[in-house]
């Protein structure tokens, strides 16, 4: 019922007028010119529309199902799987060197933006392999390299990543699989892991577990863990495949939603690993993997909003219900359509400035990757680094109030299964919980990323939106810099704060770590409105032809300013409390 | 896996320190002591956490089914439903001329809370027959009254209420069901109808519908409507079962949760119904139900959050993860408790000081109920009509809110259905829709209740929080009536510009009807939150035995104040907006 098309005119909007990316000068980005770009997305599309999108709720009614050990992924999927696998989509922005096409890493995430919306369950298959392939890539010899990279980067394999255990999640330190040395130099793998996405199916002929597990003899904690490959079926020395590990799929967990993508209880029964990188030091090796899920994550929490939205703003656009209050805008109909209703336009734009706000947010995340990866641009590096939680925790949460509006939108249609909306909704609420719950998003931002280096990213991001509304003191943008400068002091308070308070105790400081998560998110989507309010002036002045699209933007970023960025405001009284209220109460008074 | 105890003492807290029940001058209030009420708490406490939560999953996992016409509830459904109704449960506050126990209507709402938050899906079996009681005891003849009531009131018969159609909803005056007059009095009932909750089962011998229809002639739109008793299976005169009426069930509609109720289509092929009330003034007498409906799913919103909220606490203080960074709390353990960090005691306290504020409001506004009915209280009478919508729509959308966060705190676990976050999160999701969509709340609200009688009732109100801090200006009370100034304040501030601006365009005000729903229902709450400080206060002062539960109470109040009040000031500058960023897209632009 529900249908999905692939907002490119707007991605094309943001790399191209926003980035102006084809103008950088990062290693590949010269290629990517409007007509590339536009044609990759625009195929990307076609499938995402035409394949993935079908197959939505059929991954949901169906599931996954485990059968004899082995997990059977719904009708369909693995022929969509072998369909996006043909056409180059895995490989994107994967090293030439292993069969990649080297493209940037913000072509990947814009592609990433359109598959994750068509099919957020599917989409993780490709999804987890990517990381572990990156994973791979950054900490693997040689031989890793050579053996598994070529397969991953087709998928032919893929991967996964097994952090969680029963009895811990965020605190790995408390991990109980083992790693016992061979002589080989191999190691063998004992121990349970669970919310193992992508665990196992049909759609691949091996799949590469990358485990966490601690060394005998390690140090305690989280300084013994190390990371391992722990492939499905062992491979040969001439890479044919060989004996089936000695692991075993447990169970499926019956979930919320992502029904499509199988979530496996995996057993580790002294299956062969590998070490990946150095011994002890796997919390390193698997950070590489999970911010780009991270970023990944922030991605699926807006791209679930924006099908979710295209999908409400066509119902608002049919559904006749009531009369416009200020005079019937539809006499030959029996009633007007939703969408004259001021409180349904509240809703619909709330949706529209988040997911637009939200895509250039994420873009100009990935297109600080790329700078920091291919230009070792150390302070893009840094940015990234202190942007991760806000756009993993952010637009998680976001994403979700907003899919969950979109819902609102259909009324009680919106809870029928057959809608549709309510699996955008069931999906979209994990993505504020896997890869770190998003109150440890904001632990990561206030505990560790406000201060990294001495508060040098921070301090980075205030003085580029200084200058950005320097370099805009217009009367045309006074309307976008002004809130904008006002919502960016509030955050400079809340830091403040911190560092004070902070100081006093720590606890001042946490107690208001989720606020100034939000926070900071609106103070990122403020400055995206402003500089896309800025590209859409300039495209005006310089005579548009699609001035309606222009207009709308601004439209929006007016909207999101008036109606969303006052937030802040909210977010710097309640950190100000301090801690003193959210301790007061003994453990046992709760 | 989740468990679930009646918060019993809270309930006490409310019912006889902060509203003083058993000295509030209205007829039947002077039983309603400690005693008598503690008693019945906590019986109703014993069935639902020994019969009616076991079945809360059970009827998640089964659902009910259509089989050869026939629906069939989940097992256990029909004995829990037996037990309920032997034990007078669904009779409390009903008329003891029909049988019923003539209780107030707020010993009904404490009650009604239990079993809501123990089971969701079940409690809406009898709480849609209370429903249809209350209009056919209002509207209802004599003979009907003496033909329907007193199985109603035993829920030997259960009830229904069929507004929506496949094309409208909220707007009804679009409604295509017909009533064909015929020479007995009785009319020919041909349409369809969904969403019909408890539309069919296999619990009670009959189920009565009370269906809403045009009858042929009538005046177009909404003035044409009438509201009709049609049940399954007709009532000789004797009150005698005969023959089967003409209706049938055409499908049950798969749901995102409360799938232990039975969501019917309903089709009425010439079925034989009676006149309820007067031709054409059917949504009046519909609306008997409604706002008692709206009442009963504002309890459903905050009783979702309570037992989610008790699990939720239960994990915090069970889960090993992490240490307190200010030192070690559990050195003897593995790791500290969830509950030492900052950010999941912020959770906890959002759910904690929402869920005792709503208590108290759901009180309130039962009790205003009573004076109303009980007293012919013209003024309690305009405070509830008021209150109706702020009860309904910012209790089922914070409830929701609170219910997610809730989950929140159980990570991934939270998202497996087995540990039954999932499921109240599910079921939460309907109680901002349904019994009109909170959206509609608001426009009520707004475009309503606040210039009814000349503005009268919300005067009222602001009155009435006025005297309070009047009557509190004390010191140890500033903490908690200083924030409570401050957010009437804004909330009078958002009227003033209803007023204004509205009177220039009415969108400006109805562009703001939610948030200003929202700002109204924390207002509200911030008034029982220095209303039950005020009463915990006095039980200090008095020397109350149980110190503790009195200090939790004032650290919660302070918590909402510091915490949760400021909200106030963020909804007013978005009202201050107006009406032009949501209006200035074109439809076409979205």
């Amino acid at each position: 019922m529900p249908a999905f098309n692939a907002n490119t005119k707007d991605m094309q909007f943001v790399l191209h007028e926003v980035l102006k990316a084809s103008e950088q000068n990062i290693p590949g980005y010269d290629e990517m010119d409007a007509d590339f770009t536009g044609a990759v997305l625009e195929e990307a599309g076609k499938i995402a529309s035409e394949v993935l999108h079908p197959l939505n709720e059929v991954g949901d009614r169906e599931g996954c199902q485990l059968e004899n050990g082995v997990v059977r992924t719904p009708t369909g999927f693995k022929e969509a799987f072998d369909q996006m696998r043909h056409g180059g989509w895995t490989a994107l922005d994967c090293d030439p060197a292993y069969g990649g096409q080297g493209l940037p890493y913000l072509m990947h995430t814009a592609v990433g933006e359109i598959m994750s919306a068509s099919n957020m369950a599917f989409n993780m298959y490709p999804g987890l392999t990517h990381g572990a392939y990156s994973a791979i890539h950054a900490h693997g010899s040689d031989a890793q390299k050579q053996t598994f990279l070529p397969k991953m980067v087709t998928c032919e394999w893929t991967g996964t990543m097994n952090l969680t255990e029963p009895h811990c999640g965020t605190d790995l330190g408390l991990m109980r699989t083992r790693a016992e040395p061979q002589d080989d130099g191999s190691y063998k793998i004992t121990g349970q892991k669970i919310f193992i996405s992508a665990g196992d199916h049909d759609m691949a002929d091996n799949i590469i577990h990358l485990v966490l597990a601690k060394i005998s003899g390690a140090p305690e904690g989280i300084k013994g863990v190390s990371l391992f490959i722990v492939p499905k079926v062992l491979v040969n020395d001439d890479g044919s495949l060989g004996a089936r590990n000695d692991l075993s799929v447990g169970k499926i967990e019956e979930k919320m939603g992502i029904h499509g993508n199988s979530t496996c209880v995996m057993n580790y029964d002294g299956a062969t690993g590998y070490l990946l990188g150095e011994a002890h030091k796997g919390m390193r090796a698997m950070f590489t993997m999970m911010n780009e899920a991270r970023i990944g994550v922030g991605l699926q929490g807006y791209a679930q909003s924006e099908v979710a939205y295209q999908n409400a703003r066509a119902y608002a656009l049919d559904r006749l219900q009531g009369r416009d209050v200020t005079g019937t805008k539809h006499p030959e109909l029996a009633a007007d359509p939703l969408i004259v209703h001021p409180d349904i336009r509240r809703n619909l734009m709330d949706q529209k400035s988040f997911v637009e706000g939200a895509r250039a947010f994420a873009f100009w995340g990935a297109n600080l990757i790329d700078r920091a990866h291919r230009n070792s641009d150390a302070e893009a590096d840094g940015l990234i680094s202190l942007m991760t939680p806000v756009i993993k925790g952010f637009l998680t949460d976001k994403g979700y109030e907003m899919t969950i509006n979109a819902q609102q939108v259909y009324g009680g249609h919106g809870y029928i299964e057959e809608w549709g909306m309510s699996q955008f909704a069931r999906d979209a609420r994990i993505a504020m919980i896997y890869e770190g719950a998003n109150g440890v998003q904001a632990l990561d931002l206030v505990g560790r990323k406000l201060a990294q280096d001495g508060g040098k990213h921070v301090m980075g991001f205030f003085e580029m939106v200084k200058t950005f509304c320097k370099e805009n003191e217009s009367d045309e943008m006074a309307a976008f810099v002004e809130p904008l400068k006002k919502a960016s002091k509030d955050l400079q308070a809340a830091g403040m704060y911190f560092m004070q308070a902070g100081m006093k105790n720590p606890n001042n400081a946490l107690a208001g770590s989720y606020d100034f998560m939000h926070m900071m998110g609106h103070v990122c989507l403020g400055l995206m409105w402003a500089r896309m309010a800025r590209a859409a002036q300039d495209a005006l002045a310089n005579g548009a032809e699609d001035r309606d699209f222009y207009d709308a933007k601004l439209a929006t970023a007016r909207y999101y300013m008036a109606r969303q960025l006052p937030a802040t405001s909210m977010h710097l009284s309640r950190i100000e409390t301090g801690a003193d209220t959210l301790m007061a109460l003994d453990a046992a008074h709760f």
